[in-house]
């Protein structure tokens, strides 16, 4: 592989807070090594619309601080057929773009691999989603963020719920993974945590709701994953306590796309920063075909097909940790 | 009447930010009088049963930037009974409390109207509640935060419209005002406006996102009020326009009970301090069956009767600035 | 003076959050009446250089929620002299630009007020400041974020006085006005709040915080306004308190910048947006030499020969409910 | 050792955000473990004066959100005589108790080590200070918080900077360590950051600064460590910057003690839990004269004597990231 001179970059899939700093990174980064830098517009569509603009370090001022993606994401069914990864490749060559950089989550990865092998196209990768379900990597961009998010919500739901004596189920992200329920959870100071990987059971829920109330406490919060098993239909379960626990008014929330929003926290925009510039080292040093993560709080890189296997073990530590604080 | 020596105070209804340092003001203008002062526990039922407390102005140190109430709320069965009223009569006169001051809505003035009345009790009201739906004053305590809280969240889903082009219908509280829906939609700068006491219908509703659309936007917020006519089911709407305007793709968020806490504004502090002193002195200049409320920025007082008829004006220059800033 | 059909806008003097959100304001109310719109950069310095862009509709997105002038703004010696100000005339001319819209504070009115004359120019004002000084407006542009921010810091500060029983002198903006340290210092439960409108003398301030000491606070907080007579040099007030007071140990913290930026509140982007669509209102009815502005809660024009005589007089309810409620 | 029964509690040093939560996460172990649980208020000094408070399961409720401490902190000059260490073990004594956990910084883990040792008596030590320069943990309670607070900070000073083109200056805690500097500095996009571990030398950082300009920068952050070198006097740095660089109007913001409030982040209160449920498990295990601390995402533990020894290693990688991004 000779040394990239023109480097893309796209965000894709659902949008995390920091996917702009990490596009400033990249940016600047390719600045530093005197390499010229392309944003592409709109994920793997606009690649093969060819929707491209060149980006200098001056024109990612001011956005380290913005949720969002000012390069936009899209879904793209035009790429899932050859046709269309063809155009992208052609697209590529017409620009004598020498390799990508695509930040997003497990799908952005699948594709961006599949299309690095079939055109042999150098591709690297960043994880940018809230959900933190990416294997090789210890924190995905915008992670941090949505969990500063949820627990302040919560908070202000305490509120209400002290002040009425109510018992509150609030929704959160998370289809597979309940990394946001267990966190938020402890951190907002939530009784009960329902995840994915784990089926709790109406009936132990009752009875540690009942317990809970036994032991003086005069409200309630339970955190429910959107992919908890339990808690799936989160109003239903609402009238399943209402009707066996006499003693509490039962609320819902589900909090939704306010999670996905919002300036990044310090530490998803450090990420990002590090692993942007990551990226480009790793595509100088000759790299494609993997995705920089932070591991132990080291900058490094895994292979897309190990990325991508999903990150559902149970942190054990935690949920022994949440069980204890909500005593 | 005679000068009062001995004051209550409870807070009724749904609680809202600002509700405790309303308490406060109630509390530290007692001690300023050389009065004693009583805090009464979840509202009307606490007058039933007794439940009070003595405060002085050092119980109340560190709560005028919390959220809710920490005297709680609740709603009261009993109250509506004769016999519960006497109960509350009997156990006021027994601690020898000569004047009541009650901080919440409608339901709560009107509560307190019949039982000053039936009992000769004096009593003083605070509008406290997010709805801004009472007569008689400008503001009530916690619309203003209420409104801070709306727009910060829509901000945050704003940040995922822009970038994925999307159409977010966004859920306000307000069943029969359209106030918060319509500051915050301004504020937001939402694309429409959906409020009670406006049908729009939905074939302008629609028209109007198809302008915006031609009209350059690739994203859109429609802030719709609960109490919305076309928009009651707001995941109907949600159908029907993705089904008639193919070129949205339409997200649905309601944002629920965050808007209910959250540190107070500093403009719900101010006012809930004016207003907790205003409520002493309109008792020691001895009045009663009255709201002190705000008016042009002055402190004033309005009956009972007044209060609760509502306030449920259309502002119509600020349904004309929406009109115009959305263009 | 003939209808205009072509209208400039400048941001002037210290910057404001709520600023953006006139801006697009007043663009999309040109857009909606059909009038062209030109931003003008740096204020006054920009007019002279012929700094100007086209603004439409679109230009102005995603801008409502953002601190600071998009337009920038700058002090402009050359506005000063006559020189300075033809050269501004003629671009203004050249550009066929009948009528200009300026946001700022009195010096920004001083200013536009004189060149009005001068040259018979139709300009509108708007105020844009956190000092809330304007004569002639309840409420300027900025007032009430700021107001939120302080409020936001001195709860954060009050953690630390309450962890270690300390006194801490806080300094706030506001020359010559008091409003943000008397209303920020009552939301953020000051013990004592220090104003340039009135001399407490330093012998009272002790007293005052010998007797706080005394009644069984534990901590405290003292609001400065930067204006205040006895508290102009924070640093020597704090050593003056030490050495006289020995039960407390004092801190100083100087908020600083971060009081003029931050996303605007709700209240402060809907005030903007009415008085944007209030300045071109009365560009298109004729009116000139004016400061937009809201008098109990309805937009109304003031001259700015009026607007610019300051707003000192001192609130003595407020003081008295600052008094009443720091018992 | 025998296994403790019962266990006090203090916090000591600068407060810090997540304090309260790491309280929490002791009391209720102690609960899940049957064991009984004191609080000493004011730190050491209260060790000394026998404030204790018997503390349970739902006396440390609401708190989890909450800056500050409300254990409260204190210096204690007797604690430092053998006089005043003897008072305190009697004191322990004499109320049955056990074992010790102290929540604080180096100078806290000191006092608790030679106390640990002197009466043989059990302590567990768990970090809580904004500074992040404790040896032995990746993170210190608190830091995380504070990382925030100062981004959110500089996110508003950058309204005005870029509003004014100006530079600004803005010092941020770390007298000994840059950590919150370089961290911050990023996450912020400073253009420079000056930290104590390094001395960059007055001349350097004007080259720097005049590169900026020239590169196109209309506006500069620079973050100084209050511990740095050259930035030791910001005020007269500030001079020097305008003095030898005419093109920038500079402006000083010290962002002092909002550093240290706040509600803490979801890490903070998660890594707080995690750490005050090792601190009862270390007891339980017969350790002693240990900080808990957190080593790649792991609860681990290491004597005293490694933990103090300070943090002062600069991290190359952070330094390198700074430099490319902020080009």
């Amino acid at each position: 592989m000779k040394t990239p001179k023109k480097i893309a970059v796209l965000t894709s899939g659902g949008d995390a807070p920091g996917m702009n700093a990490a596009i400033r990174a990249v940016v600047r980064s390719c600045a530093y090594h005197n390499l010229e830098c392309v944003g592409v517009y709109r994920g793997f569509q606009g690649l093969i619309e060819g929707d491209f603009k060149e980006l200098n370090a001056r024109t990612v001022k001011n956005i380290i601080n913005r949720g969002g993606t000012f390069l936009k994401s899209a879904r793209s069914k035009d790429f899932l057929t050859l046709e269309g990864r063809k155009k992208a490749f052609e697209n590529l060559q017409n620009e004598n773009i020498n390799a990508l950089v695509v930040i997003g989550g497990d799908g952005t990865f699948a594709g961006a691999s599949a299309f690095a092998e079939e055109f042999n196209f150098p591709i690297v990768g960043i994880p940018g989603t809230i959900d933190n379900d990416i294997n090789g990597t210890d924190y995905t961009i915008g992670y941090d963020t949505a969990l500063n998010t949820v627990v302040e919500a919560i908070d202000k739901i305490r509120d209400t719920a002290n002040s009425h004596n109510r018992l509150f189920l609030v929704e959160v992200m998370g289809r597979d993974a309940g990394d946001i329920a267990l966190n938020a959870g402890i951190g907002a100071g939530a009784e009960e945590i329902l995840i994915p990987e784990q089926n709790m059971g109406k009936e132990r829920l009752l009875e540690s709701l009942s317990r809970s109330k036994k032991s003086g406490k005069t409200s309630s919060i339970v955190v429910v994953s959107e992919g908890d098993q339990i808690g799936k239909n989160i109003f239903e379960l609402a009238k399943y306590i209402e009707e066996n626990l006499k003693e509490y008014e039962v609320r819902v929330t589900v909090l939704g796309h306010i999670q996905r929003g919002g300036a990044p926290s310090c530490y998803d925009r450090v990420l990002a920063s590090r692993l942007g510039v990551g990226a480009i080292d790793a595509l100088l040093g000759g790299e494609t075909n993997v995705m920089i993560g932070i591991v132990h709080n080291k900058v490094t890189s895994v292979p897309f097909s190990e990325a991508i296997k999903g990150n559902n073990e149970i942190d054990e530590e935690l949920i022994r940790v949440a069980d204890i604080i909500s005593i």
